[in-house]
């Protein structure tokens, strides 16, 4: 059985297994404040190009957002994302059980326009019951998008110069972060990222870590007092020197980079060979998650051989189907899966 | 200056102030547990033939949406409403402060169809990923319509049938209820209300009182534990009497109705009027607040004499504007207000 | 039967009642946006001596305490009180209800003691985890307390003392604050609230109107953005001139201080009667609840006659009971009252 | 540098890290829907002989304890709990932050009493304001304690019996529960533990794995909707399977008990060194945290060679210490910290 539905189905890579194993009867402070931690923050620090940004780490993503998003808002504030952001749909209301609503630009592509934002923003702003309504306070954007589609630099520019024009923090969900800095035609650095954005988080968790999201703070004016925040959002480690040692690990030698490119040469390949024998794709996906309409008839022949997720249903007999490769898949892996179409 | 702004503008009733002064100082219990409060209750039960219906007292209309709400969801569940609904757009975020979010159905007259409620939770249970999805928990609608527009009878029934058959309870914000009900065209009565719906609220604010909303919980399995629930929502009054007095009087030869029907009445007349002036309505509300299309230079001239509600600017020249009369509109004033135009 | 519950068991004293009856079919603007409102914040800044004090009017206490205490803590911080205070024991978890925890201090007599503040805060800043404990962030009490004690000008000045030294915002919860004011032997003036608090609140539910209570924000760098946090907190009332009304009729020709003269001059009474006839008073109360230790028969004997609250059970045949006075409470009922003992 | 701080200060047992590279480059389905995470609670259910148990994994202690007791709790009731709980004051409010009152008992040695439940169950019952307060409604407590101490079987037949007959769920949080199990004199059993609460979680963070607590739901009628929860409070894994296969190791052929027994072995190594070098232990615990009172001078000298936690001052000269042993700690390891002495 091959696997395509998603980049956490195995564990790290090598480099990150080794480092645990030899580290492993080390005694170490609890909660990020040992040595490995203080590596993996410098390691960061350098990559970005910016020595003042505050780090954190914490365990997933969910998680991640529900806290940061927490510590920005103000308690009359909302945040602003797509209405197919993961906060909005896929983690089960968390940002609603900290108190907080989510308010919802329309998307085509899984991205929101600058114009959009300030529309929203300006329409807040005059309108007369606006002490009845739940005011922008920050705005929420992911790093591949949840379709796999990318902010282009000029777009990320706008969106920076909108947000700062109204003083709304920008906050990007990198999940998948190296799986967009490394697709094919991607005009965005990390230090673009860490240039336009107020804050945002690498991903580990699919991009070659065990587990571990750092969160990066730009605009070292927000987030203060995050630490008992994430303590009070049950996100602290106890041996959070597992989060630094993964990190030092992926931003030594560039490894973050590396594992990410495997995975979008590897989704290029399949994209190409999917198109070839005549798939229709959904959406433009430059990065590892790639998305085609397939029959039912089709999803339930190539089921016996291949698990992947079908994404939503188009109608009864269609759906958008989405295969993912991570840092680990092969060339071979791809060809396999090919020869099942 | 003539005043169409909105229906909670003056005091009440003049026999609700009556009532207020005869009984300014007997002492009775408070929180609700007076004899004033019962007579209330049992008047409401009589009116909408539910001998079985809980009933509660509360302020006002954002505490009781928040508070009922609150109420009946599970933790992991949302509730349902038009993208339009007052709890999503002017209760300054009530439902997430206290844990939950609030699921918008697309709408373009204010309403939700049954069949958008159907397919919601169709694609809900259909959907692998719904365990990280919050699951729709119950159905909120108004009537009449933040837009003043009213469901039909069939229409009710209609929600009420798939609501039932898929365990969701019902619940209609009525914060203008007898404006709806003594609305021209309306095919739906107070007891077809109790009867389509789980939870309902009928208000006192807007119609008749000088504060307070009568939650009818007509699913008894519903709202257990209520009353600490209402106190933690700060929405408990002291003197509960004051409550039980105004719906015990509104509930009494009717009164209720008669004090909507004079809204309606005069609203029709208001909108004939504008009508017949070459103005453009926007949607179709049959009931006290009538919207019309207007240019920013109508606007401002008007304003000089009248004053009244900008519900939405269409563009910066075009804006939809708002005029509502209420339980004692005079027909003199709707005069002097045609005058002007 | 005579009723000596509590003091929230009548209307409103007549003057109010007046004044509602006149205005009632005036039409003003909503949410206290009106003249009435306006005036009432003048008639108020004039009698406490704070031309910049910021003035909100809500509801009720519970509602008023939940607003405030939300609007000024930090999400990690905790609000420090009395174990007995009213937001710990009598509010159905209202404080933590909007996430905030309450941090409690021993008390014998209902206050607080500001040596316990300033140790709690030194212990909180020396202790090792202290990113893992609710950090104190905000300090509550009540004048008069829950058990009719009233703290000294020296107590109120050393608590403001301690609280502006360790950064700690002072909060006073006024629901009986005209029955502490003019209780006997009381030092502090409504001037020395005004300048020893960040923020304190009059009640006016329980002192002479039919509900409401008026927030006076000293420090008026606290509570920004506030008034869309009443609106999420279900408290924002729509005929807000109802209660400028109010508060502007009870600060005119010092009624409010009157009126609280009545009631803790019939306590007085009450008390010296209640000793005479050789009562056991539970602690010590100059304000208008008065507190006695009587056995089980004593008390079932004297309900016959009388309705009053049993406040605690000591032991199975000694309970604790409270008699409340009110601004209307007449020397005849006192009289009466002392005749059924 | 000797350390005795804490037990999450090295990695994990050498047969879990073997797992973990063995299964390395597996790819599985994520959340723990995979077959080690089956495999896992079959081993524990074994263990603890109860068939029918839920069980879930999570990753650390605080946002379990949140994450559970947001599920067992309705929305007006709180948690009891001893006042040195770790809810009540080490969880940076966590509980209170998803709305719930921790309602406290007193405690002297972090154990609370069966009577001290009954009796607060029985104030609230007859309390004439109960609808006005907190509900109690579920138990927590930790075994071990905080302080090391442990329930005897007698104390949790005792509390088990008062929950049950007031149908208060209660819940164990075991961080610790394999050092409390094998410590010296304990009584205990897991079975016990299994019989006598309705959920408890077996601590792997502190007690050989990386990181993972185990949720056992005995009552299964609780934590209906329980995975939905885990997903908002951000408690879900995405790599669910290392959850599985760590809990799979720990309960095969014992491992956990085995692992355990060393920590409680050498906790009594070292407090007899210390009792018989004349320190004065703090409290009795018979577990792997062993508590001592000792100088400001004694500290510093010993915090040059070991490092441990400073507890509490007890006044500005003495404070209580403590020194925590774990599965990894060697004879040598607390021979050197006698030495030390």
């Amino acid at each position: 059985m091959l696997h395509f539905d998603t980049d956490y189905m195995r564990g790290a890579c090598p480099e990150i297994i080794k480092r645990i194993c030899e580290t492993n009867l080390e005694q170490t402070v609890g909660y990020g404040l040992d040595e490995y931690t203080q590596r993996a923050k410098e390691a960061i620090r350098q990559t970005i190009g910016r020595d003042d940004a505050e780090i954190h780490f914490l365990v997933g993503g969910t998680q991640t957002n529900a806290t940061v998003i927490d510590g920005v808002l103000g308690k009359f504030e909302g945040v602003l994302c797509a209405e197919t952001a993961h906060i909005n749909v896929h983690e089960a209301g968390a940002i609603e059980a900290s108190g907080h609503k989510v308010l919802t630009l329309p998307t085509e592509d899984g991205k929101i326009k600058a114009e959009d934002v300030e529309k929203c923003v300006r329409d807040f702003n005059r309108d007369e019951s606006r002490d009845h309504i739940v005011a922008p306070g920050m705005v929420y954007i992911s790093f591949p998008t949840e379709t796999g589609s990318l902010y282009t630099l000029k777009e990320l520019e706008d969106l920076h110069r909108v947000c700062s024009n109204n003083s709304l923090p920008l906050y990007i969900d990198g999940a998948r972060l190296g799986y967009g800095i490394m697709a094919r035609g991607n005009d965005v650095s990390i230090k673009d990222i860490a240039r336009l954005c107020d804050i945002f988080y690498i991903g580990g968790t699919k991009v070659g870590a065990l587990f571990g999201e750092a969160v990066v703070v730009c605009n070292n004016n927000l987030l203060k007092h995050f630490f008992p925040l994430i303590k009070q959002h049950g996100a602290l480690l106890a041996k959070g020197r597992l989060l630094g040692l993964q990190f030092e690990t992926l931003f030594t030698d560039n490894l973050y980079f590396k594992l990410s490119n495997n995975a979008t040469e590897r989704a290029m390949e399949l994209r190409e060979a999917f198109v070839a024998k005549g798939y229709e794709p959904y959406g433009f996906s430059p990065s590892n998650q790639q998305f085609f309409v397939m029959s039912k008839e089709e999803i339930n022949t190539l089921k016996s051989k291949v698990s992947f997720e079908i994404w939503a249903w188009e109608d009864d007999n269609r759906a958008v189907v989405r295969f993912v490769t991570d840092w680990a898949t092969s060339k071979q892996e791809v060809m396999q899966l090919i020869d099942c179409l």
